[in-house]
Order: C-alpha cells, then sequence, then structure tokens
C-alpha cells in the first residue's frame, strides 16, 4: 500500500527541517537505499545513499534557515516549495525550489528532483 | 534544442490564462499531439488532444478567475502554483494545485501532472 498522505507530510516536515539544521547522515535516512536526486533538474542523476550522503554533506558547515512554503500530496508523491536561507559574509541568501518526491510504500524517497534555477537566487 | 526558460514561461502564463478564461481548443493547442495529461496525480492518464479536450471542455462554462503563484523552471521542464477560483451558486471554490510540464523544443506540453488533493479546495 502506498504511503498515507500524513507520512508523506511528516517526512516532507522532517526534510525541510534536515536540510536547514540537520546532518547528511539525518537527510540520507529519508531516502530509500537506491534512491535518485536530480539537483538542479537537468543536471546529473545522484544514486543510492553514498552519492546522495556527499550531495548534502556541505550543508552541514553552513548556516541555514528552511521553510516549507506550500505542499502538493497525490498518488504516493508530493511537491513542495520551501524557502532555503543561507547566511554567509554578512549577506543572505535566499533560494526557494519546488521539489517534487516520489515515495515507496515505507514513505521512504525513492525520487527528489529539485526545480530551480540560478536566476531563483536572491542575495540580500 | 529545448524550448528556453523564456518560452516555457510564456507558455504557463498562457496555460493559467486560458484555464480560466480559455476555450478548451485554446487549451488543447498549448499540447503536443500525443502529450499526456495526468489530473489529478494518480488518476487515469488522457493521451492526445481528443482526451485533453475533453478534459478541459467543462471548464468553458464555468466562471473561473486564475492566477499564477509561483513557478520554478529547470531542464526544459517547469512546476507552478497557481489558483483557480471558480463561482457557482453564490460561492468561491478555491483550489490551488501545483502542475509539472515537460516541453518539446517547440514549447509545447508534451505532459502535465496536476498534484492536489480533495483536502486542498476551500470553499469560501
Amino acid at each position: 500500500m502506498a504511503a498515507s498522505p500524513d507520512r508523506i507530510r511528516a517526512v516532507v516536515d522532517d526534510y525541510v527541517r534536515l536540510v536547514g539544521t540537520g546532518t547528511a547522515d539525518e537527510i540520507v535516512a529519508l531516502y530509500a537505499e537506491d534512491a535518485t536526486v536530480e539537483d538542479p533538474v537537468g543536471t546529473d542523476v545522484r544514486r543510492g545513499h553514498a552519492a546522495i550522503g556527499e550531495f548534502y554533506a556541505p550543508l552541514e558547515s553552513m548556516e541555514q534557515e528552511t521553510r516549507l512554503l506550500s505542499l502538493r500530496i497525490a498518488g504516493g508523491e508530493a511537491v513542495f516549495h520551501f524557502e532555503i536561507v543561507t547566511r554567509a559574509d554578512g549577506a543572505a541568501f535566499t533560494l526557494s525550489p519546488i521539489d517534487h518526491m516520489v515515495f515507496d510504500d515505507d514513505g521512504r524517497v525513492t525520487a527528489m528532483r529539485a526545480f530551480w534555477g540560478e536566476g531563483d537566487l536572491v542575495v540580500s
């Protein structure tokens, strides 16, 4: 049976929170073993926990705040718009991608694709 | 060559506007001949202009306003959050799906998937 909307909502909440304040290992634990990550869409697809962990590792040393802006769930999949504010060198870099996630029956993410472009980065 | 972000943005703007005030034929013209539509995600996929036209035909007789809330473009694809307000029997029914569209090189939509659930419909 497909993961319930409540379960999917909880995983998305965890994901957004962990991108802000978690470790790469905590984020990777949300993914299925052979999951794929394409971030941003159009770049190379990373597959599996090791490759996905490498992708998230740089986040650990950054000062970031995240918040979920909107979320839609349908058919065991989710799309959500969220905001990541990174503070560095006295500036704030705000990116608000829309991510697409597919889930397995246990609510683990099997595929994530992040939609954003360079033009979406706001520096303030 | 993939459709440019500017071209994709124009098609999304047209789509949102036409869902509000256009005809089914005008909407269908944004789609490639063998395009697919899955709305909402998890329901049967409609394929081709005839099936897609049937899907949009009921919109023509409805009083609707639409507006684009957010849009992200990457790798020849787009996801966008938009709002549809339908007025009927003195009430306003507001739905704000997040749609995913894939485009061919000419900027025609080859696949659309709309993410929303019954719980996302707001009646006021």
